[in-house]
């Protein structure tokens, strides 16, 4: 067998399969892909990537993706500074901004407790959220975080360290996806949205 | 609501997004894992992206990517020069040679004849193929295409044009995949794997 991969190619390969959802078949596809497809697409992608961490901050005051620093959510005067949702990771973020549901500001934690991953909470920004509360005018906090393990741990974490504050902690209401159905619903969900269940 | 992308994210995920097989959803997710990261990966990303097109040429002989012309395979004089494979894209080239069943050589087409597609025999490199049996002593040429529509067409077309030239032509089996259920075979691989049964 003669050695055909070019080189350049393995490298690329090697790089690509680094994301995530992306194996080495997937990686090699995409870079052959890219390969067959003339300069301009390479380069306009090569181009975006070299300036993208030179372009993009952590806002200083929520900790989400931003060109501006503080983002334009933390500057916009017409939201409402005292309810603030903790997310977990800043794509988050654009999701709750796309439902369009929620017009106060955000607090990116940067990850959830995971004692088994090493990470405790010192490695969350909560310490800064505590921050906030004691220099802002905070009403509600919104705990925007997935109902997995993690998630409950590191709100109930959160609501024993603000428990001395004036604040209303609250969390996303957990139940049956709309669209889902009862049938295929597992007991965790089922038992969730019983308890949380609504007047009519 | 805020306006909240980052435009720099949002080119990068529109460029990422033609990729393919991968939508806004994936692409949106990728473009997060790169900027979550530190910029070591981003750009060594876009440093490869840059020179890809630059580094990796096509072989002027066979057409495959190479980093020299010509390439490796076709530079080789231990390989059999009188056996060409041809194969629809680069790609094909690198799957064949792993299987180590193969020392000759290749000829990419660049393609298969795919009429509503708007595809022609003048768009593929059948004029090249036919010019290397005119100067090169050549004895057999394998199709290595796909068994479809586009590849068996491509095929007769080839076996029609090289009529007049005394090279035997020959195309890869087609029949049962090696671990298949002959249960869940489609009709036609059954019919040619019965049309190309073998003596044990």
């Amino acid at each position: 067998m003669t050695s055909t991969h070019p080189t350049a190619l393995d490298r690329l390969v090697k790089l690509l399969s680094k994301l995530p959802g992306v194996g080495k078949k997937t990686a090699t596809r995409l870079a052959y892909h890219i390969l067959d497809n003339d300069c301009v697409y390479a380069n306009a992608l090569a181009d975006e990537l070299a300036v993208l961490h030179r372009v993009i901050l952590r806002c200083g005051t929520c900790g989400g993706f931003t060109e501006t620093n503080p983002c334009p959510i933390c500057s916009d005067r017409s939201r409402d500074h005292s309810l603030i949702c903790v997310v977990e990771r800043a794509q988050d973020l654009r999701v709750i901004e796309e439902s369009r549901e929620f017009h106060g500001v955000f607090h990116v934690l940067g990850g959830l407790i995971a004692p088994l991953e090493g990470i405790g909470p010192g490695d969350l920004t909560i310490n800064k959220l505590v921050s906030r509360l004691e220099t802002q005018n905070v009403k509600e906090i919104v705990l925007a975080l997935n109902p997995t393990v993690e998630g409950d741990t590191t709100a109930l974490y959160i609501q024993k360290t603000l428990k001395n504050f004036p604040v209303e902690i609250t969390r996303l209401a957990s139940g049956l996806p709309v669209g889902g159905d009862l049938e295929y619903t597992d007991r965790l969900t089922l038992s969730r949205s019983f308890r949380g269940r609504v007047k009519m």
